[in-house]
């Protein structure tokens, strides 16, 4: 059994990531911990696991978590795991951050978005956690940076198209739409129900938010050229899912078969990506419960644009599920082990 | 008082308007249709009313319904409206039509997206209802081609921009998202309530939806030249509200504060369009319930693109409150009358 | 012109309250307080409000605000309100507390419930403010108690019944249900879209909502004798609206028509109390947005109990809507003024 | 591998019982039918099962599907099971019923609330399909009796206050609240989005709702004497959970330490009853995507009557979850074998 441990678990990410650690077949969840709920029955806190764990949270140290866990996965705020994960590093164990203190591969690209790091000299061993481009990397690394929910979902929408030199660079433009799940569980007046429901807004309008840095830095990895995108955020009011529309300019004079078939062929091998038939899109309840994507792309003819449509559940492929996929992949379990969720649909 | 019918009443277009005009001091209404409904109470289908009026469905002809008002609404699908519209203009009634069927001003345009029309000589006749653009055309008309709600979103939010010469014409991506009163009232799979809440996707995509040729159509007229856009619907788990995301190529080198200022001026005398101040962007819940459409813009300084963000109710200013508003300039009343509802919100 | 301060402004039922103040034709807003957005105006707290005020947010005391205005609503938790009333009513103000502090007539029963309170001696001066109980009394009040959303409901729910002695006085249970909103607007993890949304649980069960004594007190002085609820409310995934499903002996045999007729002749001249008719019962989105209050009512034959439904918008009839109507009777205006708002469904 | 066949399975109990029989370790589902979608994919139908099966929906016989399955869940609407069931039993197969068919042991009683019963000679031989009441008898049946969702969450609510005899079956109220997936796939107005979403309502109010008869066969079954119940239920704006909120008069002077302990020990070997702590309460959304039944008990010592919550997920212990606890206990396997799934919170 691999001993586990959550560090800062008491989030909607920690209570994901418990909800399938609990369940994975070669897993032994050893350490939990919270400063707010330190003693606290994790059933207190969240009722859905009565009769399915005593496991109670700790006020633990890096080091004592190190002592009864041969992996950690960080579920803190970015600024806070730059701090603890050295220790861990240290101790010889296995991280899988998932807060963006390690996405970054520039020092000061992170330092323009977040603020001062506390540990640059890691970032080069960090293994971006995306399975479906860096499988391999992430099997011998000790240090995995879990991507975000919205670059997950728009790096594996675009990939294809990339990788195939298919879409004009320069006229990326993303509108990515997320549930609430995403602004977490920290009581706030804008994640109130009343101020969500029947609501909804863009957020961090005019290429704001800290995901954008991420994702410009994968697109330019598989295009082989730097590139500017336009990204706006909005919050859905439901509970879970991102759904991602991407525009862009399509170079070669193709059709939406042809297109589908890039996508079917580029991932063909995995087995949470889910390429939807020729005139069929994806819709967040099918993907929410369960680690997978699913995209549909088509071509506009009227104006040559190429529209891609990506949604993943943002707590699991966005998170949770996929770093637990990344666990898979460095512990040598199968990767779809303890994945098996299936969409909540109704 | 004048004396208004409201032909097809019974779907949520035909609530909305009943429940402005119920109220509208200058307004009595006289006749309300449906075939499904004939003979039943107002109240009875939509309890809403009860206490505030005796009104009955009747399943009336044109020529009925003509003996009884003066203005009538058109709350019927497209292909029917532009069967009875011709009774009540030959009988000198004014017509605000809701559907489809008198937007487009070429009828090969019509046909390709429609289908046959069947009073084609009525489309150099109809006036296009959005009172922003046309009002002094709108007061001399008899019959009004109510807009379509993406249509009045859109061209509400880059009418400034286009008038301006600010925006690259071929540059224009709409992504808009709907609640689903748009839909309508007819009970289909894919309106339920399981298969709609907690979900969301995009429907109609790659430029199949039917609002393209009527935005093309004014946006053109606006910009004075031939205008292609790239257009993309999605369905929201809300009621109502549209919020429409719209990118273009910014033309001069501008701030977001000078752009923010080319809205003001240009809606600065119009009582139903409020710009966001620099920074803010508007909710669909800040709408919902009124006949206003917030606009909020800005400028993504990385990519040269500008942002607007346009809200409005789909069944409000998307369609019965415009009607009225149209309504309120075809007989001299204030073009305010009778709409001055607030947002719902909470 | 009636000159209004709202005490207290920035919640939902300040906000509710403004909504129907700026448009009510003989009020002019003289004063909005809040300690948090002091000097903040009002329309970027609610952009709702943008175009349509320019009030801002103050920090005064009620000394200043009753120089400024001739009635005032509180609209502060209880325990502040009791603090600030005494000043307003020494002033020569007519106060309209919308909290707890003087709904009930005995100071032994409301420290039992709630804790000390500041000014025993007003409670013998508040008038209750339902007016379809006690109008003439308010009419003479300078300090009105106006009460709770829960009680409402359920007061006018079980008054016919209770006056006509046909039901079992010891046999009365509450089943309550609450849109969200009527937790307020703090920020707390209970209140989060995600804790709610998809949810639902009661709350306060087995006798423990301080709305009890409240209802008691007001269903004793109808039935003319003690009486002992029990009451049982439940938290709605909306954001408006009061359903109670109230249950109880029936005492004479007597039919669902007969009961219906009771309720008819009891409300018949009441302008916002609306009895549906037989077999037919109120749903929350025919009186959310509205002040009336939906009574449906019918025999279970097979246990002889009586069951009612009533049905008030939380916000409206449960607090603002009828703050203003008790206005309205102090000031002698016509008890419907400025409350014409309509359902806003869909 | 057990061969499963589910007649009628294009539902949403058809697909829930799909989404469990899949990765239900002995089951190899061999047959799937609907008229509907007869010759469809599953995967056209419901995307969420794209990637992980071929199957498609067959119009088949009952003589067909008994020839490719050994075990036959019927998703089909009441009337109709009775059809098709006599077949299947005939061709020596095991038969799990989800309609109310076979539910009532009284013929008489079927036919008083639902009409003429094609097949009364099998209700003698029918097991009640609640495992935590009739387990040795399941195992050893042919043909199952799935409960109704309603029935289920009361019956367990009730279960062990009958048996110790400690309530007054004479004071026993029932305030049930569902969520939507209740009412079926079925497109009618009802059940559009827009007429659910931010509304409440009861209905068959009165003692009209076909579940009656059946609670009430149960809870007499466990009393010992004829019981008649107060039942009304309600629409809830959520997909899936049944709270049943149950009221009824304590016979003993006891506590509410007590009356835990007592709902304790009598569900004490259960998998899928759990019992809350003394002063906490389920909220469906701890239960919705697992087949847990929470329960919370306590006594409101003002009117000393007791209440009881409890909580399911409609379509898991309700239904389809259900259904396949009682294949188990047929079958021989572990009565939780497919059945882990934990809350989808959030």
């Amino acid at each position: 059994m691999i001993k586990v441990g959550v560090y800062g678990a008491s989030g909607y990410t920690g209570l994901e990531l418990l909800k399938h650690l609990l369940f994975h077949p070669a897993v032994a969840v050893t350490a939990i911990t919270s400063r707010r709920y330190a003693g606290v029955p994790l059933t207190d806190v969240y009722p859905v696991f009565q009769g399915l764990t005593d496991l109670t949270f700790m006020n633990a140290s890096p080091a004592e978590v190190a002592r009864l866990a041969d992996v950690v996965f960080l579920a803190l705020p970015h600024g806070v795991s730059m701090t603890v994960a050295p220790a861990f590093l240290a101790a010889g164990k296995k991280v899988i951050d998932l807060s963006a203190d390690f996405r970054l591969r520039e020092v000061a690209e992170y330092e323009r978005w977040y603020g001062k790091h506390a540990a640059p000299v890691l970032l080069a061993q960090a293994a971006y956690g995306i399975p479906e481009l860096y499988r391999e990397t992430i099997r011998k690394a000790s240090l995995v940076a879990n991507p975000g929910c919205y670059p997950t979902s728009v790096i594996l929408g675009l990939a294809p198209l990339l990788k195939a030199g298919w879409i004009d660079t320069a006229s990326i433009i993303v509108d990515a739409k997320s549930g609430v799940s995403g602004a977490g569980r920290e009581p706030q007046v804008a994640s109130l129900f009343c101020e969500v429901n029947e609501g909804f807004k863009a957020y961090n309008v005019g290429g704001q938010h800290r995901h954008i840095p991420e994702m410009e830095q994968e697109l330019a990895t598989l295009a082989g050229c730097e590139i500017r995108i336009s990204f706006t955020p909005h919050l859905l009011p439901v509970n879970r899912g991102i759904l991602s529309t991407i525009y862009g300019s399509l170079r070669p004079d193709t059709t939406p078969d042809e297109l589908t078939d890039l996508y079917r062929r580029h991932y063909q091998d995995e087995p949470f990506v889910r390429i939807c038939k020729p005139g069929a899109f994806p819709n967040i309840s099918s993907v929410c419960g369960s680690n997978f994507c699913d995209i549909g792309v088509t071509i506009d003819k009227r104006t040559k644009r190429v529209i891609i449509l990506s949604a993943i559940d943002n707590l699991i492929k966005g998170a949770a599920g996929q770093a637990i996929q990344n666990m898979n992949l460095i512990c040598g379990c199968s990767e779809e082990t303890g994945l098996t969720g299936i969409s909540r649909f109704p």
